[in-house]
């Protein structure tokens, strides 16, 4: 047996949140809690174990072998879980009878994907969902998006910093119909065609060759993505396709959500999970110089999947990861300002006065960190100086004799007066 | 291979949380954040991942076998955290030489344990930890009591519905000595005693003789759990005892933080853990019907076990579990009131007023549930009556030609208008 000594760092791949990291993990949870409450979106949770049948009953996708799996002592196979919808699935479908429908639900979970190939990417994550399940109208995915849009202007970021792209599967499944793709190619299609930008077209033609596609579907394949409107979408689908339909009540509807502004589509969009059947979006930054912010889209059929009634459903997932890298890229920003009050003293007989002021003022809700020993002064607002907090009281034995101590503001040194309980 | 069918529940010993459980966690939460931030404790988080080698450093209680690990594809050996504080030991060893002390931070962290015998104990829970690193007086711990009694407030908890139980391992380690119980077999001893109430003292007596102790230490040990106050500990351990005086300066402390009625001394307070080393302290309901609430002490060795550099210490740990079964049991508990407006409207031709109405509210922060599809009135009034929100607005044909629908209180009925922007 070799020993290693024992290391600081975090398992590899995991994250540790020292305070100034939890500045800005706080200013992006405190805008997704915000603006899940006013949209009227309750919360959920449940453990990040779960059941690794449950995991693996969702297939056709990558996810399934980079999931951190292991057995508890009774031989129970459990795993950590890499996204929360298939746990969303098997709470609802446990409560099916019972829930008023349609249900709008959010949660933070922290998520854990192993990737060999990290590229500097975490194997754990934090992730906002919010799904509405039980609604089949566009206004489920609409009111989605106007949340997770009110939850972006929560954290400063500017609505001309990102855009939201917004595709119908369904649509696509249209189009795949008309160039002469049957139904039992198209999820191989979609998962194969959502790796464009990260493997070759070339790699992209041999997926499809594999699923047994022809050279003239796959050219077909392949030109669909050229398409750039909705109108473009219409020469080819038809007017009367349901799909583009949809997704034209969609965008009208985003109007008076205000937030069409933001809004593209974008056939080429597709998400890489195999469940989703109906719109599918994904937003980024406007210059593309980061990885998706957030996505989503209409998963009508998982529930049926594991075992529940069919159920329509629309969900998103967004990480608490690229929307931080996005945020401090913009101009100006910093995590936040400073606020509270530090109190120290200078001998142990002000002990008392200072620990009373501190006492009354927390009652009021203040934010104050007591010194928990005497200080020098020079000490003291050397300390204070380079805190997160805006004031600093010292109280010194003449401050105790007059029953009054200052207290100052440390950024432009204005002085008030503060009344000492004895 | 036998197939067993999908279960809905989440795996043995985990907790779902639907919106109901989730009123009363965010109250324990939220509570738990206020008193952190009222205190000046700065937040921390780490990945509920751990290397297993760190939690294992610790050595001498039972925790090491009670740990669900597994090994990620590198075959390192990972675990799910059964605690806190060891994570927060190599976080901090991390940053000694940047990091100003003493520094007071805290985290809600969920932690793991698996327990065969679970006797109605879950496998998971999730744990408010407050730690003050680099302080050696008492102010250390009667700052974090106190920070841990607004917690108790927030949440309603009346001041004398629980008590905190409070006693100093280095007293009873002078107390040990002056038995002739050598300091080799203190550690020993502690753990043993700390089994008082869920073993026999006739098994703690075999526990006792396992580790060398003869029939008169053994006797004399469990006679000085029979100390009941400072002053009998005094004729003991003689009034020059360091550990007395540390214990007499912490009482005088808390009686100017205002929390002196809730603390009591309690010579069996021992906790299970190996690595404290002064005072200790448990709370409990005043009724005792319930297990501890939170639990924790002076450990000022740890960061010397994980190879850092010695640093005083005290740390409490705060579970979600047995807080929430104590307010539940008080008189007339409730999880919480309603409040936020739900928005239905009669025909498609409303969702345009219903929709700018509840795009108006959610800016000015009110929280809105907005019906997705168009409801009958009665349809919409059922629902909302059964929801938690305190008011509702429904929008028919002739409100949009008013251009003003009704806001009603729906427990007092009350009606107010609201004006309709189309």
């Amino acid at each position: 047996m070799n020993f290693t000594p024992l290391s600081f760092d975090p398992p590899r791949g995991m994250r540790d949140f020292y305070p100034e990291d939890m500045l800005w993990r706080n200013r992006v949870f405190d805008a997704w809690r915000h603006a899940a409450s006013v949209f009227g979106f309750q919360p959920y949770d449940a453990c990040v174990v779960e059941s690794l049948e449950l995991l693996q009953r969702k297939s056709g996708e990558e996810v399934s072998e980079q999931i951190y799996h292991f057995e508890d002592k009774s031989g129970r196979k459990l795993a950590l879980r890499p996204e929360m919808t298939p746990t969303l699935a098997r709470m609802i479908a446990a409560r099916q009878g019972q829930l008023a429908f349609p249900v709008k639900w959010f949660t933070i979970a922290q998520c854990f994907r192993y990737e060999r190939m990290t590229r500097g990417r975490k194997r754990e994550h934090y992730q906002w969902n919010m799904d509405v399940i039980g609604e089949e109208s566009v206004s489920a995915e609409v009111e989605i998006l106007a949340a997770a849009a009110a939850s972006l202007k929560a954290m400063g970021m500017p609505d001309d910093a990102y855009k939201i792209r917004v595709n119908n599967r369904a649509l696509l499944a249209e189009l795949l119909a008309k160039s002469g793709i049957a139904p039992e190619h198209h999820a191989a299609v979609f998962l194969a065609l959502d790796k464009r930008g990260k493997i070759t077209d070339e790699e992209i033609s041999a997926l499809l060759e594999a699923e047994g596609l022809g050279e003239e579907p796959i050219r077909k394949t392949f030109a669909l993505l050229g398409v750039q409107t909705l109108d473009q979408a219409a020469t080819l689908a038809g007017a009367d396709s349901p799909a583009l339909a949809t997704l034209r009540e969609f965008f009208a509807l985003s109007e008076i959500y205000g937030i069409a502004d933001r809004l593209v589509f974008d056939i080429a969009v597709i998400r890489g999970l195999a469940y989703y059947t109906g719109i599918v979006f994904e937003a980024f930054d406007t210059e593309r110089k980061f990885r998706a912010i957030f996505g989503g889209g209409r998963y009508d059929s998982l529930l049926t999947t594991i075992g529940g009634t069919p159920t329509p459903a629309v969900g998103l997932g967004f990480g608490d990861v690229v929307v931080v890298e996005v945020l401090k890229d913009l101009p100006g920003e910093t995590a936040a300002g400073k606020n509270g009050v530090v109190i120290g003293y200078m001998f142990a007989e002000q002990r008392e006065a200072a620990t009373r002021l501190a006492r009354a003022l927390r009652v009021q809700g203040e934010t104050v960190d007591l010194m928990l020993s005497r200080q020098k002064p020079k000490q003291f607002f050397s300390r204070a100086g380079s805190s997160t907090f805006a004031d600093a009281i010292f109280i010194g034995p003449d401050d105790v004799q007059k029953g009054a101590a200052k207290r100052k503001n440390l950024a432009t040194r204005e002085e008030t007066d503060v009344p000492l309980c004895t």
